[in-house]
């Protein structure tokens, strides 16, 4: 009986990349414990860039200096 | 001091419904646990179809396909 | 779908009284809004006297004072 | 490793409240645990008042009563 | 920015799975969404069998009567 | 009508601090938002280190590595 809470700044996130993480999830866990996904619920709530709070600034703050939340790929 | 989250999926749940859901699940307390209403605190959360998940798929996925939540009236 | 949390102060509450609380909870929903049990999860959560403030103070330092969340009887 | 939700009602909260807010909390965290500000993480989540029940009513009932959540400054 | 709870009942989850679990959550949110692993917090719960509620019973009775969230591997 | 929760990991967290937290919170939000403190509720919860998840790896494996979380005070 997993439930599962996803939050994450609203920054353009697509119906398709919900739907990998709703995927992928449910798998992992049927995976790893063998828990049967009709017993898998995952909620996924994106939050405004002002509502979100990191190190002390609101992420729109960060994101206005240029900071993102994104991986180094170079 | 109790504390209740309900989420929902956002399908067209009315003030009236709301209202009913707040008074009903304070009275359970009251009722059950002898707590003062004053100390309840109930917040409702409607969650959009693409960003709950069921069995590995979006529940925008599954109302397209015909398959929905309600109960067996038949 | 719905998914309900239930917060309270861990103060004696019975076995009994949880499987009533999901039992009414769960009852309630599949009445206002017709919602299959099936898809209705309720978590409880008990939470410690020292990890629940209310007007700024704990809750064990509440009940030291004869502070209680009952509701009048008299 | 802190965390923090913090739930309200929506009722023109600004943006400078909520930066004040977030900076508030996190300098708390820092100054009573000692905890790095780059480890906390604070979400802030408005709930609409028809979606926060309070002494089993909800909110947007209370305040067409002229019940507000304001502390008295008279 | 993302965090994540994950609530499951306990019974018997070992330290190793949750390793993987949160491993796994995190690979996928970087694969996905491309957002840095620094930034990203997952939270495991695990809730006792008296207090989750599935279809109106606590679990710990589901229990009793043999009903297991485990998928069928027949 | 606000609700806090307050989520970190179990270190040690004393009595005092957490009155400390909820009372800093709970003035916090009345300075801030003029909220009535008796409408004010704060949880906290603390996390056990197997549970916690940053960057990919259990918080009870980084501290056996000598990665805490407190802010650097040389």
């Amino acid at each position: 009986m997993p439930y599962v809470k996803i939050e994450l700044t609203r920054e353009g996130v697509t119906r398709e990349q919900k739907q990998q993480l709703i995927a992928g999830v449910t798998n992992l866990i049927s995976d790893i414990l063998g828990k049967d996904p009709n017993l898998t619920h995952i909620v996924l709530q994106e939050i405004e860039l002002d509502d979100w709070g990191f190190a002390g600034e609101q992420v729109s703050i960060l994101r206005e200096k240029g900071i993102t939340a994104q991986k180094n790929n170079s």
